[in-house]
């Protein structure tokens, strides 16, 4: 093994330590009581930084990085308003807004212990939904947890991790002719939704193209980084699936349920929504069977390679083995002098060209016999 | 290898190279508007052409490769009307289209944004269906998408790529005494979708084929080809199996929901329609579990192959090893002068016979070993 | 590979080359009209033969190979009337059944175009179910395709193939006290449907019998030839299973919906009939796993003597290799006149006898080590 | 392979044919008139004997080993009357029984055709439920159909074999005080159920304890019987699975469905049961899954033992094949009297002492790289 | 093998022998009556002990280890009651309890008989739950059994096994502003359920980093230790499956049904545990892949070091037997004095010197084919 590679074998390392856990964000403790606010213990938290945007048709007011006091005059507004916090948010500040609210302890556990399910829960004043988003960050893919609640006039998000995926959002709402200008709170909602979902696609591309490029190296070098590449594709899909296949579920109890906050106008585009998440698992289940298949191509290309391997030292042995005989025969020592019976071929006139002559023939007919086999 | 060789496993990389890609078609990027009709950046678009027919029981009007403006004036006309438009139309377009039958924003967007999951859905004035068909085309299967508008005397149909699939459609439509003409839109909808269904089974016919092929190559020649066809027909069918599982859902859909645009006797229709879609995935199905077995019976040959290789290495070592002990034995050099237990055998009258018969016999056994052991 | 081998292994060819397509039957061209009866192009038909039965609880008229005419009396027959056509129908013979009974052209086309999947449909004035049926006919699997048309006094049967399996039905029919007579159309409809479903039975037997031969060849010899036979019974469950599976749905639909011409007292039977398919959808499902198991069966002892052969040549080599070493030392020509320390052991006195004692303990040795490893 | 293990190998062989048969039982040839009574061509009967109980709360009796005309005696008893059949009863006794109480006769064949799908019917008169159950019979699992039959005041069962299950139940009976007793048929019906299901049971601890010991072998010593030890297994988990799986169809339908025979307060014990074929059914599934593990493991620890070889083989043969070209070298005989470019190593004074040294660091030098690449 | 590998081999064999039986607990034998409450035979039995609690919004009584006399007093107590019989109780004891409190004697068997399938059975007077627990003992998964009963006023719970999960829910219990102080009795049934199903996750996370620290090790170095492992860890995914996947059914159940016992505010608690419940099912199956994965990459791993092994020695065995067989040549004894032909070679001038000419190019030549195959 070259120095390169070694550098090589350890990157790979390096890429299988910094990637997703298998075991998600953490949990309450086994006992605790529900609604439990107080943040896990192993947690790095990001500091929040809070956005509010009230809004109705006709105006609107946005206020980036605001503080909790700010934020709460608007708490009672008559427009519609939408707060999201990026980050990690304090137990005060999730106190704050979880009375401000009346959201319900449940809704705000699952806000702070991060690595949720996707689900959709109705309570008394408010539709709450989480779900596992799955962002591109430098090349490596992420799940950060959202968590939105819709009343009746408000929306609040939470959204963990470092990076707003709302831009655009923001952008359109900035727009007085937009949809979410003119529909309201549930549409604002379902735009969130619907950003989250679709950021699956970026992931998905960038999957796929890894893929197709292995397909590529699998077949004619399946190297040890190759194995490692493909294991490493394999793990990142049973994740992702493990965090879209609950988002499915979730829009369909959306479409299905009634909710007192989202209008029947708004279901319409749910559905489209819900028909985005069922291609982005077909996409993964996909991408799971050309996984495997991948790894079936990497073994039957070992093979192939050992076959070739057994092929040329076979050849070589077989043709100089019979060989080494021929020669260590006449390499003996009878004594050529007490018997005319003891290896009388020594002195022959031609018995030296005569033995080339043999063991030419034998080469000769191995070399036909391989060939025939299709051995080279 | 030889230059052979190289060559087939370049046109093996080529064919991968040019196969349908993981990831399809293109998609609005995620918190993007819904219904944005601006066309995704990296689309080779075909022009579009127009083809419109107007017809009742008794007479009918066909425009090929007519204008928007032609077009225009049978947008309102009593009769049915169907607007048939190949390749990739222009936002333009697009947007006059979706004015004139007040398409619903959304399915705009499904049209422009290719490589959709099959579905049907129904909007306020329409009913939407959009789906993947995989075609032949030179030997290659690729999926092209068609979207389908069916309004109460109208339907528009959008087809990307080049190819047209309906010209059987249009001669039928052409027969006054022919079904299209005496029932209406929504025979002429169910006729459109029935052409897109029927479309797969050409697709099986040449992969069955292939498969059958195959099964006889991979016994004898377990080649790296084999295997590269092998791999390429499991993606083929990965994507194929992709293309047909929600046509089959959407089918499902348009026979058990209520659609104020199809008549319930077209239902009858619709239903063989699914029988086919059902039966083309029962295809897809079996073929894949043949390719999973032409897989491990490659890899059983290819695990022959070596067995045999190493019976031969074997055989010629396990003969070829002892003589060479032996003849090497009488070459060594004691010093018979010395002391008559030095190599007695070296000055014995037949010594040089009896070794020959000596070598013979362990040749013969070992033989005979290898016969009972059935290795040759 | 001697010539047996090589006959033997053309068989395996030969018997994959009879073997039922992947690909069943033929279909109407995409975009052709539904309802179309012309002959799909490429089918060798087996000239039809028509068979009629008339009766009622008091009596019956039998016709073997009658004439379209002879039959055309009985289409309006007050009486119970059953007519089956076994062998492939002329568009002619087609058409004028059609228009007698007013088939559905839908139904026709599923008769003529063989292949198709299992299915029932109730149309408006019959019953239509197709499904197909595996035969075995000279030891190879078939699968014929069954049409069955119930209307409110008749049966109509189309049995693709040349064997007709309704022998043993007939001679029922012909017993005064007999069900069939007694219970009228669509206790024979059901009896049709028994007899087709029950006929897989016999094929699985045979199966099951050549499973468990192969589980008593494969542990000991797996050879090319048992490979072979795995891959064909795979094949054959696959293709087995295609044709079972919607069989099930078929009398799941039959026994769930009702159909104005079955008698609630019949579904009783046809439950009965159910519960055969389902027994025989049992039995594929366990003879796949058996031959999924044969083949990592197959695998491992294919290991097993790689293993096997392995150990001999490691035996041979590591035994004779220091010998060969040793005796190639001393066979050195060192000068020996220059030096005492060129090579005296060849002037020791008992340096041959020592060298072989040093020989014997060094294979000694080298056997105990195996023996230990349990090599041998 | 010495005379122990060939008979070890025989005994794999002999254990395979004496398993069960992959296919089932008896059927009627296909055609055949539903409710046919002959037996089944190739049974080889046991000869059944005919226990009888008939009994209320306060008093019973019992007739064991009874004629068919004893038994008729209590066929039309107010009390509550058990007729159970242990063997094959032979066709004037079912013909007798069937009389006697009015079975179907569709129910009847089902009795005799052992071998069929566990189902529950609900006929006319009676309710009738039919089941394999799995017996370990001299360490061997040996299914036997058992039949059941409910009517208003009685119930009539027939198992197959020579081995009677109900010993248990009929103490329970004899006891005044039990439940048996006092609820009356239905509830008899159910402990008939409950104790054939609960057969299971000893079945899966016994090849619970099989698996855990090849768990322990598999991993050090993977030979030839291990593997037809796995196979064996794998083998009656399949036919356990197809056992066992419909009977929890049956149960189910026997909770879901009304049937005046069975009290509603009796449906809280059949609950009780379903549990437990469920909990079977669980069993079977973890069995299953680690014998497929176990296969692998086997596969692995085959794979291991042949890289061990190898490595002794490649260590044997890359220390001594360079040594064996140096001693080979040095056994030229090119004629140092010609020039004294001819090997004039032979010549020098320590040429054979240098020549060990060279040896000896080759050998360090082997040794060193295998230390360092782990091998061994 | 070393004597630490042998060790830790053995240290595998003791872990097998360790972990948890595929079949678990206890059953009645078949036959006998439901609800015997006789011990099994082989049960080891840990001492029973009592845990009362008597409360109500206002005040509390806790009784540790308190005798069945002390318990018996609150049996009637108007407030609400919690027993927690932790250990396995003697049958006295069980039937004390069950009469006091009139529990079915089904669920008492149950609770005798632990390794029981989750479920939940509602009886005239009470809900039973029971499912199994997966407590981290020692670094071992080990299951014990929970037993729930839920009445008006009380809930009993029993726990097999020494170790008592319920200290927080006491905690909390005791403090007057908790939630099971406010809510009642099935409110503390909740919690009770919730503890025991969030005692997965620590499991789980146990398991995860298992899994990643073996990812590490697999790829460098497929040990047999690794092997063990890799068994072990789908071993206890198996059973912890069973465990949890009847868990889900428990709580879709009782969230399904309507139980008088159970308020319709706790279901929303409920419904969170579901949630809970469904988490930890998923963990499951992605770390099964994962494990399925890990085998993979070990068998792709053993390849690529036999790969590595053969091209060692195929590299050695090429380049030196030419060369043997080159010495081989010269060191015959053809007698040069006879014939000019018979090895004029060794009579020239340089011919040693160019024979180490030609066997350097030789060698120079293998090593720059083997370069270009890329073996080294």
């Amino acid at each position: 093994m070259t120095t390169e590679e070694a550098e090589d074998r350890n990157a790979g390392k390096h890429r299988l330590r910094h990637a997703l856990h298998l075991f998600p964000g953490r949990f309450t403790s086994p006992g605790n009581a529900p609604g439990d606010l107080s943040p896990p213990p192993d947690l790095t938290p990001v500091p929040a930084s809070l956005y509010l945007l009230d809004f109705d048709a006709a105006d609107f007011t946005e206020k980036d990085d605001c503080t909790l006091d700010e934020a709460r005059k608007y708490f009672d507004s008559p427009r519609a308003t939408w707060l999201h916090i990026q980050g990690t948010p304090t137990e005060e500040l999730l106190q704050s807004i979880g009375e401000a609210y009346r959201l319900h302890p449940l809704a705000l556990e699952d806000v702070l212990h991060t690595g949720q399910r996707a689900k959709v829960e109705a309570y008394d004043r408010e539709v709450f939904a989480v779900l596992g988003i799955p962002q591109l960050i430098e090349g490596q893919i992420e799940t950060t947890q959202l968590s939105l609640f819709l009343g009746d006039t408000w929306v609040v998000s939470f959204c963990a991790g470092a990076k707003d995926p709302f831009d655009a959002v923001r952008q359109r709402a900035a727009r007085a002719e937009s949809r979410i200008r003119r529909r309201g709170v549930d549409y604002l909602f379902y735009s969130l939704l619907d950003t989250a979902i679709d950021l699956s696609f970026p992931t998905m591309e960038v999957l796929g193209e890894r893929i197709e490029a292995l397909e590529l190296t699998v077949f004619d070098d399946p190297t040890r980084e190759a194995l490692d590449e493909i294991h490493h594709l394999k793990r990142e899909l049973v994740l992702l699936r493990r965090t879209l296949w609950p988002q499915r579920d979730m829009l369909n109890n959306l479409l299905r349920d009634e909710y007192a906050q989202v209008q029947e106008s708004t279901k319409l585009y749910l559905r489209d929504c819900y028909d985005h998440a069922i291609h982005a698992l077909d996409l993964v289940e996909s991408y799971r069977e050309m996984a495997s298949s991948l790894l079936d191509i990497y073994l039957s290309s070992l093979s192939n390679r050992l076959n070739d391997v057994m092929k040329v030292l076979t050849i070589i042995a077989t043709v100089f083995i019979p060989l080494s005989f021929i020669v260590g025969l006449y390499g003996m020592n009878f004594d050529r002098s007490v018997s005319p019976w003891n290896m009388p071929e020594l002195g022959m006139r031609f018995g030296y060209p005569l033995l080339w002559l043999v063991m030419l023939s034998v080469v000769a007919g191995m070399l036909y016999y391989f060939r025939r086999q299709r051995w080279f």
